[in-house]
């Protein structure tokens, strides 16, 4: 293994990720747990830490930069929010957490909040300052599907204005635990219906509210599979979501940092409005923003 | 005790409800147990049932009449489903279930659908059916909340058309479920939160999608009580529901049969429309369409 000169975290609330950085900025090992902020008590985060990273500690202190959920009141430690309009925080801004074993030196990344609508965001605005630093000229917008999908304005190197939707966590509540989940398959996917049902819900937002059961009584009365009725549930709520983020998206470039499939279903979905998408891998921009953080406390 | 001529049950999802009936429609006891269709497989029925009535079996069969989801594909035995537009259906149309107990004379109740758009129901037809055996003359719209809320045209004693809303199970996995669940009281009600919240749902219904994590947003950045975020997730679902369900409303007047709680949000809702409801108690309403159910077998 190469000579271990920090280490980068993004720590959510189901998991954690842990990456072995060189100086030089080249990423040596990956490493991750399933011990996310929702499973640990505070005195938990140092030991869950350990658990990953101590057979690569030295004798000096170990630079360790987090983004994520660890920063949250319920985490490690509290880390403040920046308010928008800002650039991606400082990472002199963070929350340097005192460590029982020395030789860790953390630092717990701001996230940003918004007054007006209200909105924050912890580990997104890690992802954004990635995209930044790889592409310093980036006008437009960003959006980051996932449990909690976010919309932001970016202009000029800060972050304007966002908008947090609920999207990927209300697709797993109804398709998991509603009575929605006797009708529909665990996975699979259906272009046609996922596409039709962005279109209804774009042109009636109200008609969603009406059309979630009906995917039961569609079932149930014979007429649609299970496979086509977890793309259309998809395609219903990402079509109200769509609807209401129009002022980010229309007439924008739209930056897609999210994972395989749902990025997938957003980029049809947009491009079937006309909207152009760059996509761009998480993990890639995760890193980047890491790395930029770590690279400017290093200069300080 | 009184002389037990018959029983009506209502047979849920997650509890049944048994009334000991008297042939002049005398209600002598009513019993419950949390025995529901989910609970229990198609041979458990029959236990469940005798272990709340088999002390009031006599020699002669026991007519009982029940309503509900026992009649669902997972259910005891699959009642058929009349389609719209239709009276509430005739007993004679339900499903008679052979028992081993020869002392029981089961009758389950069809339920009814609608093939476009899509709908079933399994219980609120009878309610329905009590609605127009008390009130034979009402023309207009019944409004059922609940789990899922069902809303019903009714004309010269039949259900011309219907739609259900999963508004009531929405409510519960964001409420207790989802991130939300942090920010928001198990009790307690705020009318102004409420109103303002149906206000913005209702002219804006794609802003719902929006103004979820906004809840928890407030919340964490200081600015909504946990009682209000109640009464606000609440409001945003009723108010979506009552834009998608407008033409069922407007200009008619409504009666409401639900439970207190559930009855008072959409009560209030609906009276800022300038919409007229009328209250009925659910209980009274599920037993007069099974006594209606009832004398229309006995004639048979």
């Amino acid at each position: 293994m190469g000579n271990v000169d920090w280490i980068a975290v993004d720590w959510g609330t189901t998991h954690m990720r842990v990456w072995l950085m060189a100086k030089d900025g080249q990423m040596i090992e990956a490493r991750s747990s399933d011990r996310g902020m929702g499973a640990l008590a505070p005195e938990g985060f140092e030991i869950a830490l350990l658990a990953l990273i101590s057979d690569v500690l030295g004798q000096a202190p170990m630079p360790v930069v987090i983004c994520g959920m660890a920063g949250a009141k319920q985490g490690w430690a509290e880390a403040p929010y920046a308010s928008v309009p800002c650039a991606p925080p400082d990472p002199r801004s963070g929350r340097r957490v005192e460590t029982e074993n020395a030789r860790l030196q953390v630092t717990i990344l701001s996230g940003v909040s918004q007054s007006n609508p209200a909105d924050v965001m912890r580990g997104e605005e890690t992802q954004i300052k990635g995209l930044i630093a790889t592409q310093p000229t980036f006008d437009g917008v960003a959006c980051l599907p996932g449990t909690h999908t976010k919309w932001a304005h970016l202009s000029a190197g800060e972050i304007v204005s966002f908008q947090t939707f609920m999207t990927g966590e209300l697709f797993a509540l109804l398709s998991q635990q509603s009575v929605l989940r006797h009708s529909m398959a665990l996975t699979g996917w259906d272009d046609d219906a996922f596409a039709v049902a962005v279109d209804e819900a774009m042109s009636r937002p109200q008609a969603v509210a009406a059309k979630l059961f009906g995917l039961r009584a569609q079932a149930l009365l014979g007429g649609l599979d299970d496979v086509s009725a977890r793309a259309r549930l998809s395609g219903l709520l990402i079509g109200i979501e769509l609807a209401a983020a129009r002022p980010y998206w229309l007439g924008q470039q739209v930056a897609l940092i999210g994972a395989a499939s749902s990025a997938d279903a957003y980029d049809a979905a947009l491009s079937a409005q006309g909207v152009p998408t760059l996509r761009h891998n998480p993990t890639d921009m995760t890193l980047a923003g890491l790395r930029a953080a770590y690279s400017e406390l290093e200069q300080s």
